[in-house]
Parts: structure tokens; sequence; C-alpha cells
């Protein structure tokens, strides 16, 4: 039996709910979970569907054709319809850092995420060990500010061979570029080691310490070409005090980066998130 | 305009949302707030709607009927139909502790609590200065072991004259007995001093303590004829350490009962809790 | 027996603990706890000591002139010592929201805070019902831009004529001048509606709700001349989603800036604050 | 430079702290944590402190007879003195869940815990791959009931031959046999999935999901012979509702065993950690 998930958002306008579940009825769909959400202030409708399709002629283009020119027309819709036997590929983007790394491959490896990682794309060689450790190909794309272009178009390149749906910046501590943003917007999850929006850019560990702040905190977001400012998936913290240092601050929040940035793939993977107003919809 | 809140809860069948939707968009309703849930488990299906009605010429006793003769009776639906304006009346159960009460008195008086409070009744009555202060009737019905269901004909009396919909325990150290129970089923709530189901009974913060727990607790729930095992509505917690006296605890303890029994109070009389299979669902 | 309370702040040198413990044990003083910490960037020493007076013939005095003149002389000691029956006498302001003061005098009356409080002072008469129903003068200072330092003069006077040790601003939506604060150096604690230094200024949750973050927060911290930048003493969090609107916000906020505010004036009130380079140490 | 940590315990007497302080102060140590404990109820003091021994001519173990000679004995001492350089030997217990051993290797391989794991033991093969991932010798101990007395002894002496201090139970689903216990009393680390003391012993998730709990916990605590009875090193919960399973239990779960025994991990090898009346003195 075929199993599906719709994301849906329009202008929000009565009968909606009616409309689709009525739909869904009809292609002798059976709801497994529904959740909608209204922003009143902006007056747009929120959905996400996941159903069994009890048919089994039913085909998931032949659905997608029909939903598209009924409802979908009727309430001018966006929308996706997903497979979830499908599982999306994740490239993940690192520099120097390896917990963010050794975390995810170790959930990926205990088969806790709903992903494909076809490669891991680094601008060094340090972590090509802990790649080869879990098989994962390793490309190794360095640049420096003054052909950075060029990196991009290998990292670009490699993204279409391997197919990447979306990318995940496991502490990666380079910008994107506007181009390659544009190329999987709302699909790049980035983690921050902040409590954003308070300590953006960098340092922000030391910038805590030095304001005396009793909570910490990390921030998982897709990035937009404002850095730091696009939107927040998740967030959490950790409470520290004056016993604290720097150097516990960094420590304490290498296990916020970790939890913060695999909820935020799961979330996504998942098909959770819906990205409006630079601000997410997150169905958990 | 009037505003309506629906609970529903009926076995798990197709279209149920499809025709309730329908329903609503039929009598002019503006669906402005829907959630559902299914127990997969045991094959429930659960909603909580909220509309604007449009038509000014709709009375909600019609409405009623007209649902409980359409839709209720098709899918064999267990509802309730609220108006938002009526505000549920609520009962104070207290004894000797003050610290819940002067809570739920601040919040009342800052218009925080969807209720009307007409009446407090207590064993005892030291606490009769704090209703005073904040004008609200005191009832002092003590009884003893041997005349405990002369004291609670009394109390039974006093909530049939205040036309009370839901009691609330605030640190209430009595048992209730099992007819008041049953004349408010899942309509009184107790605040439990743990994290339930651990420590049940008397002095949970000395058991927690005599443990060695890292972190204390506090549970809402309904009451029912088994001692502190009743539906959970909330729970929340706090940390302690080895630096932490019995005494310690029992005040920290004072922060959690207060916004755990406020936050529980808030849920029910805004009816956002549904019971099932002694658990709670929760539309928050 | 006396009972009293010691903060010391001094440069980290050899010997401190050795020397204050030797000192205690020589005035037959009992210590029932001892904190210390350092600041090793700063090369900062601070100790906080409770200790009971076992022999009747010592008097405070004699002891506070006994120490200034050995160990606090040898070591160049910032310090104090306080009698732990002499509770503190703080001054409330407000304006016109009453939730933390309905919190504040709740837990005032219920025994929680180890504080007096002789009066409560307001530019504005609307919460004057409140602090009648506790019993506790009320004064009115009313003043607009252009008198300003008039109605300085005259809260100033008040904190002279009720000997006032600390002030409290619960949600007072003034600016404190220069003046009034050199007078009160870390000895004014504010609560914030955010997670500072997100979000200082008006308008917190607002901005929070615009940026989409999925936590917010409170901070209390004590006033300095730069608007909420001053040494944060306590911070709470709770989450958020794209289920809350602002109003929302404001109200799960109110639950935190009681909450926050109040853990703030117990850690001030029991001298368990010190504050050095714009930061608290907090011995609790 | 040696850097040392020493960990005391003993009946609460006048001038021990000063005692202590000059001992260091004597032997030219500079101390750079102290913190201390007293258990009022019992009448019992804990210390631990980290020193540098700023002179090149002191020897660990001649300061270990100078302390044992002097104030440990005239203090009735018990404690213990560890060179900092010298990291705890750990050996993994696993059985087939794989999640805790990822997660404990991962952070083993990025540098964050100051342990060796010289070896991983298991009843079954199922993550030997694991384990030669990492580069670390698996042993493969089966047994069934009838023999787990010869698997046990064959357990005790890999424990012998790799020299091991400590031992973590992984997700380890077996009971350990009272000699085990014995030989490493305190010494072995457990990860219970429920917030103890609730739910104790098996599938405490299908428990939890049962009883219609707002919020699950893990615990990680020393192995005694009462089956998750020994003392909490470590606790954390996490929030769940009714629209979660028991499959989402385990998962979020799965993120609280992974941070609580990780944190109890950290403690124990940096020796924060102290027992007592079945109960835990945490210094972090």
């Amino acid at each position: 039996m075929q199993k599906i998930t719709i994301l849906i958002h329009c202008k929000d306008q009565k009968g909606i709910i009616a409309a689709v579940t009525t739909f869904i009825a009809k292609v002798e769909g059976n709801i497994t979970y529904i959740d909608q959400h209204v922003d009143v202030e902006q007056n747009v409708f929120f959905m996400r569907l996941e159903c069994e399709l009890t048919n089994p002629k039913t085909t998931i283009d032949g659905l997608k054709a029909d939903f598209d020119q009924t409802i979908a027309t009727d309430f001018g819709m966006s929308w996706n319809l997903y497979n979830q036997e499908q599982k999306p590929k994740m490239a993940l983007f690192v520099s120097k850092y390896d917990h963010c790394l050794f975390d995810i491959l170790g959930r990926y490896s205990a088969g806790e995420l709903n992903v494909e990682i076809p490669v891991i794309i680094s601008n060094h060689n340090d972590l090509r060990g802990v790649a080869e450790r879990f098989n994962i190909p390793y490309h190794c794309v360095p640049f420096t500010k003054d052909n950075k272009e060029e990196g991009e178009a290998k990292q670009v390149e490699l993204l279409k061979k391997y197919d990447i749906n979306f990318i995940v910046l496991a502490r990666y501590m380079q910008i994107i570029t506007p181009n390659l943003i544009s190329l999987y917007q709302n699909r790049i999850i980035n983690i921050h080691h902040s409590f954003l929006p308070a300590f953006p850019g960098a340092k922000p560990y030391h910038s805590a310490f030095k304001r005396g702040v009793k909570i910490i905190g990390a921030t998982s977001h897709y990035v937009t070409e404002e850095l730091d400012e696009g939107p927040i998936i998740e967030q959490d913290i950790a409470r520290v005090s004056h016993i604290h240092s720097v150097e516990d601050f960094i420590m304490k929040g290498r296990d916020l980066e970790r939890i913060v940035l695999a909820r935020a793939i799961k979330l996504h993977s998942e098909r959770k998130t819906m990205v409006y107003s630079n601000k997410t919809v997150v169905f958990s």
C-alpha cells in the first residue's frame, strides 16, 4: 500500500478542509494524519496530510494530476505531494568540526533519519577519515576568497551528480553564495551556535560569555542571503552560570548543536516544515 | 457575533472531518480553529473546533438540535458545544496551604482565567482572610473521619447553590469521596506535588529527597477513585541537586505547583481537554 | 544564636579560604554554608559564607570591626556582612500591568520572600486597589517628560522615608534616571520580557513573533544606564510555535516574567548575588 | 606541571576546609577549583579540589603518603587523589541497541570524553561492525540463564586484562550479577529509559504511554543489587502529548538516553561524583 504526504498552502478560504478531505475520500485514501494552521494576520492557510492509498490501482502521478486540475486549481494552492518511500537525498557540508558530523552519521547508521546521504562535501580534508569510517563519499572542494565562484561551481556539479534534494551545513564555516541559495531555496539547513537573534555572526559563545547570560542556545534555520536571518526551524537552550568558562559554553553548546540540528534534519526530511514570510510552520 | 467551541469524540470512521466542516459551512459558521486526533490503538477520533456564527439568526440551541439530529447521530458522536461567552463556574477547595490560592486569585483578578469563581470551600478557617481580600465567599465545612459524609453533603449543597461546573483542589489535603467524584466526573482537578507516577500519596518531596532524584515535578490530573491515578492534564519539572534540602524541594515545588495547576485550569476552562481511557487529549 | 551572611570579593591570592575559615573558627562561628568562585580571566576571588555565631558575647558590630582590621585589610577585600534577621526593605515600582504585582504580593503574603515591602510607588493610580488589598502604602508619583526630575525627587524622598534597601521594577514602564541608578547601584532589579540580549527595548514579544522564534524568554537584571544592558541575574524560556499569536506570546510571557522576577528577588534578598564586570555571580 | 584532583568525605567537623587549604598551601599547590558540601542530616562533609603542583619536586605518591598520615588521619577521611593526566579506562557493555554506542564512540572520537575505551563487551555479535568502525576491540561473551556465572567469569577476565576502571552499560539488556557489582562498586553506570523511580524494570516507554504522562525521562545511575534503585547521577526529560505513539516515545527517548548517559560518563570520568547513602553528590 502506497503512503503519501501532502503539504498545501494557499489563501485562507471557506471550505478548504472539507474539499481536501472529500477529495481524499474520493480517491480511496485513508487519512492517517491531518493538521492545519491559519496565519490570521496574513490570511494564509497551511495543511499537512498523510494518507494510505487503499486502491492499488491509484498511481501517485495520476493522483498528482488529478489534485492539480481540481482543488489545487480551485483554491489556488501551492502544494507538494510526496511518496513516503522516497527518502530525500541529503548532502552534508562540513569544515573541521566533527561533532555534528559524528552525530548525524551515527543517527544515520542507527536508522533514525529518513534520508540518504550520498555525499559529504568539505573545504578541508580533515574529516575525510570520519566519512570513510561510515563509507560515504567525501569530496574536498577547497577554495579561497579569490576563487569562491569556481569552488561553488564544483559544489553545484557534485550536488547535481548525486541528485541532492537538500543540504545540511554541519558547522560548515563558510558563507553560502546567493547562487547556491537560490538553487536550494528553503532547502539548506544551517546550525548556528546561539539563541538567534541573539549573537548572530562569529564567536557567539564568546559574546554570550562576555554578556553574562544565564542561558545559551542553538538555532537551526534555513539559509537565506541575510546571514543568520533565515526562517528558524528549531531552537533549544542550556543553563549556564558564573562557574562556566567560555570553554564550558562551547562544550555544552556542542550538545545543543547536535540535538537541534538533528531535530531540524528530521523535521525537514519527514516533510514537516513549510516556509512562509521568513518563518516556518512546523507540523510536529 | 456568537462564538462557539465544539468537542467531539467517536469511533474513527472515514469522512468525519469532511462531514463536520461541511456542516459548519452549511450553518454559515466560520472555523477559526480546528484540530483533531486519532487514537490509532483504540480507533477513536477526537476533534476540537472553534467557530464564529456569522448568521445572526442562528441560535445555539437550534444549532445543538441540528447537530445532534444529523451528523452526531450519523457518526455516533459524544460531543459538547459551548457558547464561548459563558465562563465556567469554578469552586476552589483549599485546606491550609495558601500559595496556590494566592496564585489563582491573582491570575483571576488580573483577568487571565476564563472562569468565574463564586465560592471557596475549606475544611479549615485559616484562609478566610485571603478569600476576603479578593471578595470571594468562603465557606468552612469542617468534618472528621466520623462525619465525612455529612461534610460532603454540605459541600454538594454549596456546589449546587453556586451552580458550579468544575472543582479545583488547590492543595486541598482531603480525599474526595466517590460520590462527589461521580457527580463531577472529569471535572475535579487536583495538583499533586510529584512527577506522577513517581511518589504518589503523602510526602512526595520527602520521598524524592530520600531517593536522591535530580529532578522534581508536579502533576495536575482529574480526580478518580484511585488516588493520584487519574488522567494527567499537565506536568512540569525543576532541577535539584545534592545542595538542596527537603525544604528547598518544597520551596521549588511551590512554583511548580502554582504553574502546573494554573495551566490545567486554563486548559480545562477553555475546553481544550478531553478524557479517554484514563488519559487526556489536550488541544493546546 | 545570631546568624550572619558574608559576601567577599578581592584579587585572587593564595590562602584566602584558609584565612577566612580560620578567622571564623577563631570567633567561634560555625560555618553552615560556604561557596567560592574564581574568575580566572580577571583574577578575582568571590566568596559567600553563612555562619552561626555560637558565642553569645559576640556582637555583629564587633565582628565587623575585627574582620575589617584583620583579613579584610590583609587581602584588600570588598565585603559585606549581614545579620540574617534583618530583612532588606524592598520598594515596588509599578505602572499599569498587575500580574507581576499580584505574584509578588501573593508570595510576600504567603511568607516566601525574605523582605519587607513598606511601599509601592507608581506613576499611575491604576493599581492602588491591589496595594490596598494587601495593606501596603501606595504612592502615586505622576510625571511627564517635562517634570521627570521633579518626579524622581519625590521618588527619592519616599525611598528615604521608607528606608528602602532595593527597588524592584515590576513591569514599570519608565526609564530610570542616572541619578536614581547611582543612588541604588546594583540594587534596582528590572524584569525585561525577552531573552536578552535578543529583543531589547519596546515590544519584544512583537519582535519575537515577527522573527519567528521557537522559544521566548524573560530576563531579570540590575538596572544600569544602558537600557537592558545591566548584569543579568536570571533568565528563563518557554517554547512557542507557529500556532501561537502575539497575544499567546504575551500570555505565556506573563508566566515567565512572574517566575523570573520572583527568583531574582529571592536571590537578591537572600544576598546570593554579587556584581562584577557587568555580570553576576549567583551563589544558589 | 602536575595537576591533581582530590575527593574527600568524612564526618563534618570544624576546621576541615582550613586544614585542607592550609595543607595544599604548604605543599605549594595552587587551588584552581574547590567545592564542598555538608549533608546536614547525616553530618557528612564532602569536598572536591583541583590543584596545580607548582613545585616540580613534589611527587604524587609522596603527596598521597603525606596527606594520608596527616589530615586524612586527623579527620578520619575517606579520600582519593587522582593525577589528572591519567584517564580512567572505561569498558562498554552493549547488547543490540546501537544509538548510545554510536553516540559515545562519536564523542570519544571527537575528543570530548576524558577516558580510554580499551574494550567493548557484548552478549551478541550484532554491534561488532560498529566497534570495528571505531577500531575498538570487541568481545562477544554469549551466555544463557544456565551459564551466566561462566559468562560473568569471562567478562571479569576481560575487565582485568584491559585494566578497566569503570563500566558503562550502554543499553546492555542483561542484569549484572552481585559479584560483578561488588568488584566495581559505584563504578558501573547504567542508563534507564524512564524518569526513575517512575517505571523501573522492563518496557518503561510502554508503561509511560499507557499512563498518559505528559513528560518522559531517562536516568543514569550507579548499578546496585536492587534493580534500577542505585544512586542517580543524572536525569533529563522531554515533553510528549497525546499525538505521540509509543514509537514516538521510544524515538524521543533515544535522544534522552544518549544525552543523559553521556553526561554521566563525563561527570564520572572527571571525578565529579561521590556516592553516599545511595545518593550522589555531583560537583559540576
